[in-house]
């Protein structure tokens, strides 16, 4: 038994999330399915997080654990080959037998997209969030500021959700815009539930001159969810890339 | 009555191609029946040209005859209210009565994209062909020089295919490498039936040393088919833009 780590992208528009579901079409379970398929075994693929239906990613890391006789770097294509397009399988690699990629993920980065041309496009349009008004990017810029640091994100949760800690560290958070489309990069040790789309969704409303730009720094002060703009729709968000300490990922 | 042109953007994935069919949904197909749903009017729609079935369109010039009451710049969203997301009207404008779409354009520019990494990629994959090999940038260059000006195409036509002049004008052929995704922009005044799938599966194989630079030449001056590539992929093509002289379009 060996335990392999594999790199996956995909496009979430047509999944129902990340996490398995009985009669749904998810992320998991898609390559689960695969896995059968390829090794007839019944392998449990564990995620460094669930993503939410709607949600892509890029680099989501992944273990799964296999008596498997088929070499770790033929999995790529083993894999590639019996999955749908939307699912990609970008690398595989032997790790130690007790990496986690949820525990022991170290940071996080996600990418939220606002594409705010007056009529949509068909091909940015699926990963993103169509919004076709003109956002102030000052003003998102200097709102995002109040994000980084470690903070209180309480006001940053899906309201009756219910984790212990609510404090995360976040390292950065970049707001760009590329001709007609707005990009909030956004790096931190963790996030809590919807926290990401609450930040985009808050952030519009400070660019759309709805909010001050000060409504960031009440959010984290007072905890109040209230304060923050609606939660920004799922096909905007993607997470980029998970990061490790690879002394404790590689032999 | 009024002629309007609407300028056109497709993910022709799931489509087989423009041109209307009766059990199959088309590009043409699926905007009539739009137009019909809005207007109530049988509207044919005309392009600048047919895209074969899985070829995408950024700037797709179409017209239409219509005596709808909706004021022409309306059509846009009351449009894309009722098309697919693969399909977005860009812009709608009113135009000369005898101003015609594919008579009328004087030059076109196609995309061809290709890429060339190790594993697809959810998000530029459908819209790319994947050719997980290494192609060499400067030997496709070379061999695109020969395109550039006006020359007798009969080499870069489907075999069979019946057109009277095969003579064609390329302004300019470029060749570019952003990370693993190579794209090949070809601006001209008319293209051939198959003309750029041609030449890109011909560059294709001069990228990969299969072929010399030079037998672009070759394919030209012998008018020979048989010398070049295979025809490359729909997925890779998209129509960029079509050119008008707008004195000709315009009141």
């Amino acid at each position: 038994m060996r335990r392999v780590q594999l790199i996956v992208a995909y496009d979430g528009t047509n999944f129902h999330g990340f996490a398995k579901q009985n009669h749904a079409a998810t992320i998991q379970g898609t390559i689960e399915k695969a896995l059968y398929e390829l090794t007839k075994e019944k392998i449990d693929l564990v995620g460094s997080g669930r993503t939410d239906a709607g949600v892509h990613a890029k680099g989501q890391c992944c273990i799964i654990d296999t008596n498997t006789t088929i070499p770790t770097k033929n999995l790529v294509k083993a894999l590639n080959g019996r999955l749908p397009k939307s699912i990609v399988i970008k690398d595989a690699m032997d790790v130690k037998e007790d990496f986690h990629p949820r525990f022991m993920a170290k940071r996080k980065t996600y990418r939220y997209q606002i594409l705010t041309s007056s009529v949509n496009d068909p091909f940015v349009g699926p990963f993103s969030y169509f919004y076709p008004y003109p956002l102030d990017i000052e003003r998102m810029q200097k709102a995002a500021k109040y994000i980084e640091g470690e903070h209180d994100f309480k006001g940053f949760c899906a309201s009756g959700s219910s984790v212990k800690g609510t404090v995360r560290m976040v390292y950065s958070i970049e707001v760009r815009k590329v001709d007609d489309l707005i990009q909030i990069d956004i790096c931190g040790n963790g996030f809590l539930y919807n926290m990401v789309r609450i930040i985009a969704g808050t952030l519009i409303e400070v660019g759309r001159g709805k909010k001050a730009p000060r409504c960031i720094a009440e959010m984290i002060e007072k905890k109040d969810r209230t304060l923050g703009g609606p939660t920004a729709p799922p096909e905007g968000l993607t997470l980029l890339e998970v990061y490790y300490d690879d002394a404790l990922r590689y032999e």
